[in-house]
């Protein structure tokens, strides 16, 4: 081992306090995208916290919220770049929570806030690992680039742009994305890449009023044609019915397929967590993650008529559903979309509309890169376990928006763990991990 | 003419503006029996009102709302039944009113409020029959029974029972129902039955909450199975799949199957209020009309997960949707719900709960019963054309629970025309309706 190591552990465990109040100070600033709280004055806050910890930074203006781009020279003419957002999630349901989101909260083992996790620690924990390496070799061994969005909460409509109106500024390497850590049993897990995404919200007006139901003879009915619409997505066996909706979708390698066996089995804890005890097509142990393998077709939500207690008989006149497909590679939610709407059109439902509020495109990272190999290597150094390598994950992100115009491989450590509440109420991260999760990005750094 | 017919309609028109003035203070009264705002205010407002015009009454507890009877004595032993309910649809969409729902407005042509039509205007309209008779007679010439309930647009859960345990106080020789008035270029109209109903609110609850959609291809979704379930109830043709749905459907009559041949067409005008230009099956003209001797499956609204602007990626744990069948003669709201539940059952849907919210049983009055022809010859002569007769329409109501037990017939002249937007924003009488319909009712109590 690398005597310099010790010195970054230990300059890391030293300096962890003032991290961690990093930490609090980057979720004490609100930052919710979809309602544009706070989004400006955190953009300015990660921007004064790139320069406090050495590096160089540029707030750029976009069609949306800034994107924050901070650059550190280094010894070698490697980059590596750091792909991190300051927007989250809302903080609602706010009765739920057991602190309050925006005031952060440090225990013995965890801090609590809105951001901790997605993705606010994240970022913090790089800028410890870029200090760590510092204080340990002098100067940096590799160029680093940090590039932090403000809109991933709300499907990143404006990085794709972005990275290829600035692919001079942002060449690099090698990626380290977002949402790492350890899984079950605190071993350290690496995904190596995400579904796509095709988000849509279907809407048809059948009648110019409601009605009353004693015409459901002859009136047509806005929630009548709407399940007829989404019935014609997806039999009762998962099968999506779109014609050519599979023909894309890539074969895919024997490794990647059994890359899942290694991990522990999920099931459990998907059992208790949803208070389920069948899943789809009667999945079970590791097929529950093989399956993200598949595409999905999920309605998000749907609403028409009446909603409220008791009977109202109406005629709907406006049903809504929104849906997402999560695309695997190589397809193409552009492509998907023309499909949706032909397939539509050729069964009588022109008047079905169909706005698209969101797309993104599957990305992964082969599994023998060199760069996937070094980071596998370093984490199981720094957690002293083997690490665990997923060819894919269910969510979406927009790493095909860098990974794609750079050409360069993306993984994804982290200061994650199995049950951070992300998204939801409580949200949090375990100290250890944060600790963990720069100690392992400092040696990523090291050794790039 | 009798002479008194004179003297009805002359008290009728002179007293005008003050049964007009007891509509608004009737409508001023909310009364939703759905969310129970002001229901037992009304029905002693209804009381009140009845003492007011000289007829004994008495509220009537029930397991739900009260019902209020009102008995005024005649000079032979025939005995006429007047049905009214006190409660009325929710007033929302709010925004879509003229003038509040609960602030009654009256125009030089028209009144405007909840309930105006939906069944408080008719109420007055009797009362003022009643005192216009009086006047013109002396007293009245049979015994009139007032039946005032306070659940119709909740299915009327309660009337069946309370007919059954007060025969005798109820007993009658006919009755006179709501819901009654003039057609297209305003020719009296009857209809001697309506349509049952099964209202049924379906639930389903996938998940112990709702999940990211990141997880759509193992964790089941609520919105699915219920679109599941619902696609399986009729198909694209209008064909409901239910097995054994149509056995007990009886076949009609030719007369009352060309009965709807001597209406005006409805086409133009159902084109103009629904903003339509194409019916169910392609049905036009008196097709239209003729149609109401089949039985319906209507979504009257349904709701789960997101249904916010922008996105929200949830796989929702829980789904809900409320479903109204119309039933005709012989249908019995109670075999189609087993006949429901056994469906999903054996469609592997035992998790979609199924709670009826409202049953109504179908009722038809022949159309060559006396009292029909009575009714039809007066309207005649009130409105000077000849009048409709409609075998069945396409609403429901409990004529069944009051004309069954009793063993009488039921007919419905009324205040109404085809655009009172009942159950709608902006419901409304016109005022000639509501002096014509008076008139009418006035003449019945002469010479029945």
């Amino acid at each position: 081992m690398d005597g310099r190591f010790e010195r970054i552990d230990g300059y890391l465990q030293d300096n962890l306090e003032r991290y961690l109040q990093d930490v609090v100070r980057l979720c004490a600033q609100p930052s919710v995208s979809s309602t544009g709280q706070g989004v400006r004055a955190c953009a300015d806050l990660v921007h004064q916290l790139l320069l406090e910890h050495g590096v160089e930074a540029e707030i750029y203006q976009t069609r949306g919220n800034p994107i924050v781009v901070g650059k550190a020279r280094g010894k070698s003419d490697r980059t590596l770049l750091f792909y991190n957002h300051y927007d989250v999630q809302p903080p609602e349901p706010l009765e739920l929570w057991d602190t309050p989101p925006f005031e952060p909260t440090i225990t013995d083992e965890a801090l609590f806030a809105r951001g901790a996790k997605d993705d606010k620690g994240e970022f913090i924990s790089r800028l410890a690992a870029l200090d760590a390496v510092r204080s340990a070799y002098g100067e940096l061994p590799c160029n680093v680039i940090f590039l932090v969005e403000g809109e991933e909460e709300n499907g990143s409509p404006n990085i794709a742009q972005f990275v290829l109106e600035h692919k001079d500024l942002l060449m690099a390497d090698g990626s380290i994305w977002e949402e790492g850590g350890v899984e079950r049993g605190n071993r350290p897990s690496l995904l190596l890449g995400v579904r796509g995404v095709l988000f849509v919200e279907m809407t048809v007006e059948a009648l110019k009023m409601d009605a009353h139901s004693g015409h459901a003879h002859v009136l047509p009915n806005a929630a009548w044609r709407m399940v007829h619409a989404i019935s014609l997505l997806k039999d009762r066996n998962e099968r999506i019915l779109i014609p050519g909706f599979y023909d894309r979708v890539r074969t895919f390698t024997p490794a990647e397929l059994e890359a899942f066996d290694a991990w522990p089995d999920i099931e459990p804890a998907l059992r208790n967590t949803f208070g389920i005890d069948r899943f789809l097509r009667g999945k079970k142990g590791n097929d529950l993650r093989k399956a993200v393998f598949e595409p999905t077709c999920n309605i998000a939500g749907f609403g028409s008529g009446y909603q409220g207690p008791g009977t109202k008989t109406v005629i709907p006149a406006k049903a809504m559903a929104k849906i997402d497909f999560r695309l695997v590679p190589d397809q193409d939610p552009e492509d998907i979309h023309a499909r949706l709407r032909s397939y539509l059109d050729q069964n009588g439902l022109e008047d079905i509309k169909i706005q698209v509020l969101g797309k993104m495109w599957p990305f992964t990272t082969p599994m023998d890169d060199p760069f996937v190999q070094l980071t596998a290597a370093l984490a199981q150094e720094v957690y002293g376990k083997e690490t665990l390598i997923g060819p894919i994950t269910g969510g979406s992100s927009p790493i095909y928006a860098v990974g794609g115009p750079l050409d360069i491989p993306v993984v994804n450590p982290g200061i994650g763990y199995w049950d951070n509440r992300a998204h939801a109420p409580n949200e949090h991260i375990r100290i250890q991990d944060f600790l963990n999760g720069s100690r392992h990005i400092a040696r990523i750094l090291a050794r790039f």
